[in-house]
């Protein structure tokens, strides 16, 4: 499968926090941390576990530009 | 300001493609191309250009995990 | 690959028009209409046309309810 | 009330799951099940029951195409 | 209708500017101005013209909280 | 820093609720009441408490318009 989406982020999974419906799943992707806040369901069906290759997908749409004052 | 978005990637602007409302911003973050897609407007308010060191930031609610099959 | 995403809306494109950088892709899904925009890099690197079969992806997040009053 | 969201599914709710702040509804949405993650404010104050007729709401930006390699 | 966005902000179409397929739209809203991002396709069929009475509708898991350092 | 979203509306907190990983932040901005469902972790980060000055920050592209019918 191959997606539209502009950014795939390859990294390897360090950290899993369920809540109640909604997890946050920690990604080590070339030395920066980076979040993502999923379904439990997903963490579920993908068996996401600490340790595996995953990448983190965003939408251009999605991303802001930030720059200093 | 410090702002709530779980994830800010610094990196240098390589790009940035203007259409008639919505530009293309590219920032290189440690050697991966992450591409934003924000408004003509932000792109001549911040004064963007190529070179120009940036951030993208993104809402940890907007990142999909993608793992192999 | 497999992705967090909750919502994967099978069906085939029926249109797409390219602006100066975002894009329209239109699919039928079950008689249905269901239009994504994203970027015209993308509509290219997949190599988008009408008559081909594609889904739509939306994170769960993403989504809005509507009743009727 | 109308509204400049391109993508409106109606469909039914088969499920309504609450988690502490964050609740998941699931609707039937032409035989395809659709899941919305929205505030439990949200589902109190619409009043969403199990069977009720709903409709799945998404902005096109929103969307991701995804084709087969 | 209703819908679960916590978050509708009443104004008035101040300003529509239409790009190649995507029109930015500003409303004022208790003084501010708010500026909305949508499809041409949304400003037609909507009708939507400076002057009008309008709302930005926006989910709560779209906002960003800044403070200052 | 500055930051591409167009919108940002400064009020004051008015209401923290944490759930297991998401929390909703309620702003009064103008007299209206906005909610943000941020992470927990950027509620402790950024120290947020009920009475603190903050802004809402929404990109262009996640504004929904409504109009009445």
């Amino acid at each position: 499968m191959k997606i539209s989406a502009r950014n795939m982020l390859k990294g390897k999974i360090v950290g899993i926090k369920k809540g109640a419906t909604t997890a946050h799943v920690s990604l080590e992707v070339n030395g920066t941390i980076v979040m993502a806040s999923i379904t439990n369901d997903a963490v579920d069906e993908l068996k996401l576990t600490v340790g595996m290759e995953a990448a983190a997908i965003v939408k251009a749409s999605d991303i802001l530009i930030a720059v200093e004052d």
